[in-house]
């Protein structure tokens, strides 16, 4: 069974993925950044990290066939698909308040921090991310296209994905139009699940 | 008032330094990683943070004159001086048992992970580092040399310091012979507490 659901620019949602399943995060207008992150459904205390991650695979940044770990270096995510043509980055934090304060901006402005905590809160699972863990940023310092690109990420345990379509507008880290755009994911069942719910 | 002490290899302590006081960092052998974690000591939910530290400084590393920040990419450690020649790492995660499993090490091996918890808990703070953050890894991919080199911190606000002296010694971390060995620590207050307790 397939499910394709739309993350609206600037909001963040909670999708939970069993083990073996996917979810296929395209980059629909080309130049959103999606900061990714991911927790074990069964032990909300452990997700993926960046550090491990770069000391596991030994690069900075990730490509297709890579095996995410979590803070037990443990593999919770592999990328099976990746059809962008860029840098997915490991080493920058979410946008978050603070952030858009040191930008200028007055009150309030939307952000992935905020948004990864809502989006964990509505999902029912526990929120120990505190504070948010560095996500992969899919799709940052990517050159602006428009061909849809996609990142195909498959569940190695079961969890759950926190994606943002990031709201940062005061910077051009979402393009050069500084447009906060629409993702398209898309979640689909290991192969022995389909069979139990063909589509 | 001054204090100088030795961590030894292979162990952990946690410091205490007064906002303004400065904590120096002396690699006695010159080969030693020293993981350095700090927490705001009234907030102990919030610490040094490589991801936000990155973002702000627009580079993979530190160098003296930087502020560091925390999670909230507020200022919590200046580098005041850094006499050491070279490099010191913002994305490699802390030793822990995994890593030394990996190794291939059977049974029980010292690791930076455990040592920073257990230094935490001895300093009656409470352990909120769970998982442990990505740490300042001085001294790690700096030449051997036996000069020892120093690095100089002051705290920007009251702050936790959690020192271990890394205790790897499967891989050519801590210099090329792969000895964990001892680093002189050196606590100094600030210029205005100093008038208060003469040394």
């Amino acid at each position: 069974m397939a499910v394709t659901t739309t993350l609206a620019a600037r909001t963040g949602t909670a999708f939970q993925v069993s083990q073996g399943g996917t979810l296929r995060v395209i980059n629909t207008y080309g130049s959103q950044v999606v900061d990714t992150w991911a927790v074990a459904r069964q032990e909300p205390q452990h997700g993926l990290s960046m550090a491990h991650t770069r000391a596991m695979l030994g690069r900075l940044t990730v490509k297709a066939g890579d095996e995410l770990v979590d803070d037990r270096r443990r593999p919770i995510l592999h990328i099976a698909e990746d059809t962008s043509p860029g840098v997915h980055d490991t080493l920058i934090p979410a946008c978050d308040p603070v952030r858009y304060q040191q930008l200028g901006r007055k009150g309030h402005h939307d952000n992935c921090s905020d948004n990864c905590h809502r989006a964990l809160a509505e999902s029912g699972l526990p929120d120990l991310l505190t504070p948010v863990p560095a996500p992969l940023n899919l799709f940052m310092n990517v050159p602006v296209n428009s061909d849809g690109d996609s990142v195909l990420l498959r569940a190695l345990t079961d969890v759950v994905v926190v994606l943002p379509a990031c709201p940062q507008d005061l910077v051009p880290v979402n393009g050069d139009l500084q447009q906060p755009r629409d993702v398209e994911v898309r979640i689909t069942d290991a192969p022995g699940k389909q069979a139990e719910e063909p589509s």
